[in-house]
Formats: C-alpha cells, sequence, structure tokens
C-alpha cells in the first residue's frame, strides 16, 4: 500500500499534497449505498474522495470501468481499489474482496504480470504499445491462447461475456411485444393480434397519443409535407414546423426562446455537455437521482461534477458554497423524478441559485402536460394562480434558467427541447453537436406536438382526471397492504425489493391477467429497491382499476410479496411502511382545491374516509350523466316543439 | 519553457519516460492542415505527438478546450501551446503567437497570476476552490468587476461572447425556413406559403418523404395505433413495428441483427461509446472526415482515439501495425462522405481488419437507399451481382461488422440503426444508454420507414433516374467550368472557397432564383473549402436542372467566384483543377452496365460527348412517351373491337 501511495504522490497533483489522515477522513464519511438503507426514497450517498475522485480525469475513468466491470449499481464500491486507495478507509478489506469476487478468473490470468505491478495507472495514460503487452485483465479474458500477446482479441467471447453479466445479475432486459390501439385506449395487443392487454406502464399519461384533435393535425401535415424533414435543421430541414412548435413551447414556459431535439435524452445530453464543455471551469451539481440522459450529458461536458443528495437543499448548499462565487456553476435537476414519483424543490433550488451565482436546469420530463394551469410542468405549478391569470413575472417558472421537457410522454408524440432566454437557447443551438449534426423531426411530428401542447394549454380536463385515478388506485392498493413508495405526484411505485420476484410479479401480471405493467429493476433503481411503476391515465376507468387492484392483490398472495406492513415490522424502507415520513411525502401536488374538489371531498370524508376518491368519481360520472340526460331531454323537446 | 518541461516530467508517466529528441522529432513531422494543401480531398493531418496527446486524459481535453478558443478546423494547431511543448518544435513561435492572438484581452486581464504560472495543469484535475482563484482567463473575461474572486460570473455575457464567435468566424448559421411540399416535390415554400422555391440541397435523395406507399403506410398505422410510442423500448415503446423495421433491415444488409434508434447520430455515439469504453483497452481507429456523430461517439467511449488519413489504407495499415494484435480495436469510417462525395475503400479497410484483428464500424447513412440491388448501400454495391441473386455470403457486406444507416435521408423518415451479428446487437442494446434511456420512434414513422426500405428494395427506378440526375448536372456544370469537387457518388459538391462568398452565392440562389442551396461554411468543411452541396433526385427533370445550371452560371459570374479553369492556374485544389487526379476520383461507382445504358451511352458518345447523359435522359424520355402511346393505341383498338 505504502508504495501505491508513493506512487501516487509522485505522479499525482492531488496526491502529492494530500496527507493520510486527510485522505483517510474522507473516505471513512463513506456510506454504501447498498449495504445501508439510504436517507432518501430512491438512496444513494458518496464519500467525499469520492466525490474528488470522480471529478478527476484519470481516476473518473477508472472508476467507470470498475465500476462497470462489478456490475454495481453504485459507482462508489470500487473506488477506493482501483487506485490502492481503500486501505486507508475502514472498509479496505471488504472493497478488496469485492474487486477479487467480481473477476476471479481474470485476475488469475495475470497474476503477477507487468501491468498488474502498474495497476494504479488508468488504461487512457498514452503508453508504447509494449506496455499493453498481454497484461491488460480483462483483454486476457478475452483472447484465445495462454499467451495473449500473439492472440486476437475475443469480440464474441466479450459479447458473450458482457450478455452473461446482464443475466446473471437479473438486469438483462426482455422487451414486450405491447402495441398500443388508438381506438381502444388503454388497451394494446400482443404480437398476435387477438391477444389484448390493458397497458398500465406507458408514459402517454394523459392519452394524448390518441386524441383525435392530434391524429387530425398530423394526417394533414403528412399529406401536406410528406413523411420526413429531409435534412438538418441548418439544410433544409428547418420549416414552419419547427418554427411554430418551438414558439408554442416558449410560450408555454413563459420564455424568450426554445429548441427542438430528436428527444430529450439528446436535449439534456447536448445541452449540458455544450455549457459544462464551454463555460470555463464549470461545476455541474447534480441531483444523486437525476436520469441518464443528464448524467451522460455531464460525464460528456468534462466539467467538474457535484452530486448533492436527492432533494436535499441542505447539502446542496453545502457543495455550493465550497465554491467560488466567480466560478460558473449549473445545478441540474428534475421536478418529478418518474421512477419514484418524488418531487424537487424547485424554488429552494432557485433561491439557492441566486445565492450562489448558479444557473438552475430543471428537467420537466415527467411533468409537462401534467402540472400547472396550462400544462407546463411543476414549476409553472408552483404559482397556480398567477400563471391561470396570464402573470408569469417573477414566478418561479420565471426563475429557472433552462427548462427541459419531452414531447413523448403527456404530450403523446416524439421529440425533447429545452427552453430559456433567447441568448442561451441560441448559444446551444451554435454549438450544440447533438443538435446541429441531426435530421429534423417529421413536420407531422412537431406539429402533432404543438397541437398536442396547445390542447392541453387550454384544457385541464385531462391531467386532473389523471390526478384523481391516481388517487383512486393509491387510495385502493393502500386500502389492501399493497406498498406504494409514497409520493405526490402521479406515478405510482410498487415496491418489490427482488429482482426477480419483480420480474415474475409483471409476467404474471401480463400472463394471467392480461395487465402490461414493466418491472423496474437495476440500473434503473438500485438492487434491493426493484419495483412495478404504475401509470394511470384518464382513459384507465373504474373497471380497469378493480381489475388491476385484484390482480395486484392475488399476486402478491400468491408469490407471497412483502406487504407495507411487512415493511414496516422491518422499521419501514425508502417512505414504504414508514407513517411519520410518508404522511408529507404523499400529500398530492394537485391540492383539492385546484382539482375543484374540496367541497365534494368534505363531504364524501364526513360520510366515511374509506374509498374517497373512488366515491367520488362515482359521483362526478353519475352527474355528468344527469347532466347529459338533463340536455337530451331538453332537445328532444325542443326538436318536439 | 525548461521549467515547464521539468514540471510535466514530474507528473505525467508519459513525459517522464519521453527524450527531448524523441518529442521534437514527433512534433516535426507535423504537417498545419490550413497551411499546405492536403493530399485528400477533403484534407487534415496532425502529428505523432498530437495523436499522442489527444490520447491522454489530460492532454486531450485541453486541446479540445484550446481548439475550441480557437476556432479552428484542426485541432492541431493548439497543442504545443497548451503544455509550453511548442518550443519543441519548428512552429513554436508561430503556435505561440496565434494563442494569444485568439485570447489575447483575456490573457491581459490575468498576466501574472497564480493560475497562469500554473498554466500546465489542464482545468480538471481537482484543486482546492482556492487554487481556482480569480484566475482562469477565460473565467476572468466574464466576471463583472476587477477582482474576479468576489464577482459572479457573467453567464449572459459568455453567450454572447460565444455568439460573436460565431458572427465573426462567418460559422454563425441563419437558418431558411423550408417547407418542402409533398404534392410538389422537388418545390417548396418559404415562411410565406405563397413563395415557392426549388430545393436542390435536401437528403432526401429519393423523394421518399413523399411517397404514396410510405405516407399511406404511415396515415393507417397513425389511425391504427396513435401517434407515439408511449414510452422507451423496454417500457411500453417495444411493438410489431419495431420488430418488423429491425428484421426489414436486418435482411436490407443480410445480417442477424439490427437495433433502431432515435437518429444516425445517435446510432453512432451510442454505439461507439458503449463498445469503445467497455472493451478493455479498446483502439478506435477513425477516419479523418468521420462524421461529427462519431466523433462524439468516439470522445464519449473515453477510447484511444487514431486518426488515420482519409480513405489512405496505408496510413491505416501502418497505424493497425503499431498496434498488439490482442487489443481490440474498431476502424470506423463512412461509405460515401457526405460533403466531399469520396468514397470509403471498404473492402481494403475490411482486409486489413481482418489480418489485424480489428472490428469495422461502417456508416452508410448516406449510401442506404442510394447503392446496391437492394439499396444496401455501397458495401452492397460492391458486390452487385450476388447481391441482385440473393447469394450474400462471402461479399464485402458480410464481412463488414457494424453497418449503420439512417431511416431519415433516403428513406425520407427519421431515426437511424445498426445491423451487425445478434450478440453485437444485444450487447449495444443491453448497454448503451442513448437506446435504453429515450422514447421509442412513433409506430407510424417505424412502420413508413419499413415501408420505405422495402419498396426500394424491390425497385431501383428512383435511384437509378437519381445517379442520371447526378451525372446530368455535373455534366452540365463542369461543361460551364465550374468547380465541382470531382467524386464518384450523388453528392455535387460546387467549390466556393470562401465563406461570405458561399453565403453571398446561396442567399442570391434563393432572392433571385427560387433555388434552395444552402452554403456549407466551416466546421462542417474547412476554412478555405467552402461549398455548395447540391443534391440531385429523382424528381429534378430538366427544366429544373436548366434553371440551376444558368442560375449557378449568373452568379458565378457576378459575384466573380473562381472557375474550374482559375483553380487549375493556381495547381488545383481538394481535386478541383486537377484533370489527372479528379479522373479516376470521379469515375461514378454506378457504371453505365449497372446502370443499363452501356449501349444507349456507346450510340450517343458516337455521335458527341458534350451533353451525354442530358440526350440519354432526352432519349429515353422519349421511348417512354412512344411506349405509352403505343400503349394506349393497343388500348384504343382493344376496346373498339
Amino acid at each position: 500500500m505504502d508504495a501505491a501511495l508513493r506512487q501516487s504522490k509522485a505522479m499525482c497533483p492531488f496526491m502529492k499534497k494530500a496527507t493520510a489522515a486527510g485522505l483517510r477522513a474522507m473516505t471513512t464519511a463513506a456510506r454504501p449505498a447498498l449495504l445501508a438503507p439510504p436517507a432518501s426514497p430512491c438512496g444513494g450517498t458518496i464519500s467525499k474522495l469520492q466525490v474528488l475522485a470522480r471529478r478527476c480525469p484519470v481516476m473518473g475513468k477508472a472508476m467507470a470501468v470498475q465500476s462497470a466491470r462489478l456490475g454495481h449499481a453504485s459507482l462508489a464500491g470500487g473506488v477506493g481499489s482501483v487506485a490502492g486507495l481503500s486501505t486507508l478507509s475502514g472498509h479496505g478489506k471488504s472493497a478488496k474482496a469485492k474487486l477479487h469476487t467480481g473477476r476471479a478468473h481474470e485476475a488469475q490470468a495475470v497474476e503477477g504480470s507487468l501491468f498488474r505491478e502498474k495497476v494504479q495507472l488508468p488504461p487512457r495514460i498514452p503508453v508504447k504499445p509494449q506496455q499493453h503487452a498481454a497484461a491488460s485483465p480483462t483483454i486476457a479474458a478475452h483472447v484465445g491462447a495462454h499467451d495473449g500477446h500473439n492472440s486476437k482479441f475475443d469480440y464474441d467471447g466479450f459479447y458473450n461475456a458482457e450478455l452473461d453479466k446482464k443475466h446473471k445479475d437479473k438486469s438483462y432486459r426482455y422487451f414486450n411485444n405491447i402495441n398500443r390501439l388508438a381506438k381502444e385506449f388503454p388497451r394494446a395487443h400482443m404480437a398476435n393480434k387477438e391477444e389484448k392487454v390493458t397497458v398500465w406502464c406507458a408514459n402517454d399519461y394523459l392519452g394524448m397519443g390518441r386524441n383525435p384533435h392530434v391524429l387530425k393535425t398530423m394526417h394533414e401535415t403528412l399529406d401536406e409535407y410528406g413523411a420526413g424533414a429531409g435534412g438538418t435543421r441548418n439544410i433544409s430541414g428547418h420549416n414552419r414546423h419547427a418554427v411554430e412548435l418551438e414558439h408554442t413551447i416558449a410560450k408555454l414556459h413563459a420564455k424568450e426562446g426554445a429548441l427542438v431535439f430528436s428527444s430529450c435524452y439528446v436535449a439534456n445530453d447536448a445541452t449540458l455537455a455544450t455549457l459544462g464543455s464551454k463555460m470555463p471551469d464549470c461545476v455541474i451539481l447534480s441531483d444523486s437521482l437525476n436520469h441518464a440522459s443528464m448524467i451522460q450529458g455531464i460525464r460528456h461536458s468534462g466539467a467538474r461534477k457535484v452530486i448533492f443528495k436527492h432533494n436535499d437543499v441542505e447539502d446542496l448548499e453545502q457543495k455550493l458554497a465550497a465554491l467560488p462565487l466567480h466560478v460558473p456553476k449549473i445545478i441540474a435537476f428534475e421536478s418529478v423524478y418518474s421512477m419514484c414519483g418524488s418531487i424537487g424543490p424547485i424554488e429552494e433550488i432557485c433561491d439557492l441559485a441566486e445565492k450562489y451565482s448558479a444557473i438552475t436546469f430543471l428537467d420537466e420530463v415527467h411533468a409537462v402536460g401534467m402540472y400547472g394551469p396550462h400544462g407546463a410542468g411543476v414549476a409553472e405549478h408552483l404559482d397556480f394562480e398567477a400563471h391561470a391569470a396570464g402573470r408569469p413575472r417573477g414566478t418561479v417558472v420565471d426563475r429557472v434558467d433552462i427548462i427541459t421537457g419531452t414531447l413523448g410522454k403527456a404530450y403523446g408524440c416524439v421529440g425533447g427541447y429545452i427552453a430559456g432566454s433567447n441568448k442561451l437557447v441560441d448559444t446551444v443551438r451554435s454549438l450544440a453537436p447533438g443538435f446541429i449534426f441531426t435530421t429534423s423531426l417529421p413536420p407531422a411530428v412537431m406539429a402533432g406536438a404543438r397541437a398536442a401542447i396547445e390542447y392541453q394549454m387550454e384544457y385541464n380536463g385531462d391531467r386532473r382526471l389523471q390526478q384523481l385515478h391516481t388517487r383512486a388506485v393509491k387510495e385502493a392498493l393502500s386500502g389492501r397492504d399493497i406498498p406504494v413508495i409514497p409520493n405526490p405526484s402521479h406515478i405510482v411505485p410498487i415496491l418489490v425489493g427482488n429482482a426477480a420476484l419483480a420480474k415474475q410479479a409483471s409476467d404474471k401480471l401480463l400472463q394471467d391477467h392480461q395487465i402490461y405493467v414493466q418491472s423496474i429493476n437495476y440500473p434503473t433503481v438500485p438492487v434491493g429497491q426493484e419495483r412495478l411503476r404504475i401509470t394511470p391515465t384518464p382513459g384507465h376507468t373504474k373497471e380497469y382499476r378493480d381489475h388491476l387492484v385484484a390482480a395486484i392483490e392475488s399476486i402478491w398472495n400468491e408469490l407471497g410479496i412483502k406487504r407495507t406492513s411487512d415493511w414496516a415490522a422491518e422499521g419501514g424502507f425508502i417512505g414504504v411502511g414508514d407513517p411519520a415520513g410518508s404522511a408529507e411525502a404523499q400529500s398530492p401536488l394537485w391540492t383539492d382545491e385546484q382539482l375543484g374538489i374540496a367541497d365534494a371531498v368534505r363531504e364524501l370524508r364526513a360520510v366515511s374516509p374509506v374509498g374517497l376518491t373512488e366515491r367520488l368519481l362515482e359521483h362526478e360520472t353519475k352527474e355528468r350523466e344527469e347532466a347529459a340526460n338533463a340536455q337530451a331531454t331538453v332537445t328532444t323537446a325542443a326538436a318536439a316543439a
């Protein structure tokens, strides 16, 4: 170890200055995300040394490689081991053991080799070919003969090994063939057209994918302007559909400008990568549960990355305060975190951004269309009255610097975007390769998306009904002791806590009950937090809801999956079975007043609190029917007169 | 300098071993791409030291930043300067001068500062906040007060400065509002519907964007399955359209499997980034003119990158031979290079890949639909007869490991893909975040794209006519001394050689002649190689061609743009005015025999070689009309009988 440390000190400007005590202090602060239950509903913390190591161009790469090889949810695990720093921390032994467990046969194959002795060197330091030799442990696993030096790399062996790893850790994905039927929403057929199922996990949250207004617009555009855009935005792919769509998006978010991308994955990746790489010495502060697209964008930027604990403004403030005021900083976070349904503290983050001179990058992908009087997202929702009255100035929306969103979820089409000041948008437009060098979205898609946004700006009935259906499902499941992870949004995550069980539950729902709910396993969520993620829509009427709840009840019994009370008996886990923590967490963002049900709720609750929303919906249905009948009577009478 | 070198040697394992003489040898081999005419039609070479520096995680980053700041086409210029290595090379002085020219005001602002003295350190080494100080030269430019330490970063100032740079180097992009009309192909209207233009630069090469078969399929799919896919491939976005499209693509390229992405930008980026980062110690060999998507993918992989000279198999072999056999290697290249129309030596590269145990990654984006008996691209075209007879085994197609293509150009829709072995495809499917975490393409887009591919697999009339129109345009322009950059493909690049002139020519074509041809400036092509890029389609009939040629002739006169003879008088440039070099380069890939015009060409050439293809097309039109008349006569006679 001492030799390794000396060697590191000789080469690395950081290690040169670090003291052993300082390093130890930074490592013992570590809390392995996979061993102890994390503080946040979706978990994950890392040590200071790990944060620093991630920023280092040499260590960061080594960590990423190491983490990928270990097949771990957390990037943290392998850090110490790679640099020989593990013995500095209290977890040294176990971390080292883990390393060898993960790649035992590979390590054996190269025992005592030249490269092995220099394992502290990262693979990217330019070395002469001879130094590579037959030595790299993972290469050794994929070369045919004993003497790797004269053998070819076994590409097929590499593919097989990568796939084997996925099979072994149960993260291999089997796609279900789901053909969502526009005229039978939320129904779909499987590979066989006769085999129909109810889709309970799509992100077409409002059913806009089958909205007649959207489809009519798309048909017309298709006829007039054809199938594709025919080029990049710069070369014949810029058109009225792009102009109008970006104008509508800017208006939706009360921003000066907007820019449309192939997807919001590309929008997030390209925008963060561009700003982070171009702003000198930029630091990006990233919520620990941020989406893969943001994580990639930050990685691609090469900027320094500081991860703050999920939705933890105190932690964020500490990290901001530690940075010099003059350094450019981007705080990247989400409004609705799609896998647990938690909601980001947007206003508090805007306060911090102003205090510490950072800009805010807010991903509203799962919120656009769904929140706020015009469907502009959670930021709009926070100043509901002001936006309903058309006064965006000074609101939270107005304070967020960059809002990103999708056209592929609540708006039912495909594509993504950013919205912000004209200068910002023009800068990204001018510099981001992921925007510049790609074919524009088809005219019909852009026109359809615009129609969807405008429809939802005018009409809030879909998102209101979606919220009521969400409440009804959550209440029904909770009433049956099914462990819904508490949250204030439209996502209904049901905790399973085991990869194989989650897949089994999903398969059984499909095969035995004709209900499609994909299981969500690692790496989308950490190991041990596997879940079913249910997304109600306005189309999920009572018979679908009853069917779903009964099916889940039956599968939970059949497979013996833990109930909320089981989790509670263990002290609770990520909010499940933790009544103290969950009460606040699950108070819905859409209030009774905003849904226009405050009076009805009071009346119904006075009778009984059980199945409240279901009774409310029944009540509303009856009212609508009576109104329709009355209208019919009037019409008939008028016709008779 | 000596101090800098000593410091580098202390910190860097490469520099520690390098001798001054060795370093000098590696730098003097440099050939600045912008000063001397390069060997290839589209240019660009770099020194050995630069290649090594690019591989280094520290220097590579510094070079990228430096290059971006200098606003240079070549990454080469700034290398030496950054690390203080410039004085080792013969170009030391000028490189240093360039550095200061590019950022004079910034350099002044920090003269003598702490950070300045440590300028050899890259920005990404983890330093304590205090070390950043008010020091970074580029930060200093964007902080308000004299004492940057207590000032906020000026985000708006940063955006303004970035945009100013684009304006100054004439790379700022002004988008033209072009609405391509399905029923009037290749016509479009501008922002004003009454203002019509002819589009001569779209990538809808075959007019499939308005193909009735494609549109009918899309309309039907839209009605049945709605606007969007509703989720990622793993979560409700996988459907029969994806399955069938991938099946069709695999069949097209005679591969086991295929995978569809949002775009081919994403396909290239995600695939190279994934393979390059996962294969241990992977080296990616990249053609110097590769598309931005591949460049990004390689960068994102973190793998070692070795650039070989454009289409230069000797250079590639040297570079392959220098790498150990057992190290995994990917050779990334294109079939048709879209900005100059050159064609990659696919077969030779496959030979080298086999010899040196590399895999091949071939981007056929501009070739799919356009070449080969089924439109599978240039690789298919190379074994025309075998593929026409349905015998793909042992052909070049069969030997390429990974083929990538687009659904957004010749196939008229949007989206991209890879095709290869099942194991390879499954590995990318399982590991690439850019595939996993993004919403699937809409069902209608996937169905439309599949219809387009199948249509072009059955029918080669569109690509044949496209080739004839290309020949006619090239002949007509060359006949008027207009400098077409010679190439064997369907691209017609006209050399202008000046950014302002190219934009002026494009603007004049649009305003004075209602012809839309976007000018192609830096950074899409190197400075000094600015051009108009013309893409004929089957829809560009004689009147459009005559109109185009006359308009270009008039603008060349008006603006005094150089003719081919002018370039020839200067000794030729990138193939223009260089009859020896260009003869072979422009021999079309589609031979007379493959186009079925060999006999007609012989007959017509015997009369006169002038306007050969135009006369041929006239001849064919007459024949078609006569056949139609004969058919009509027969029908009339039959009806009368």
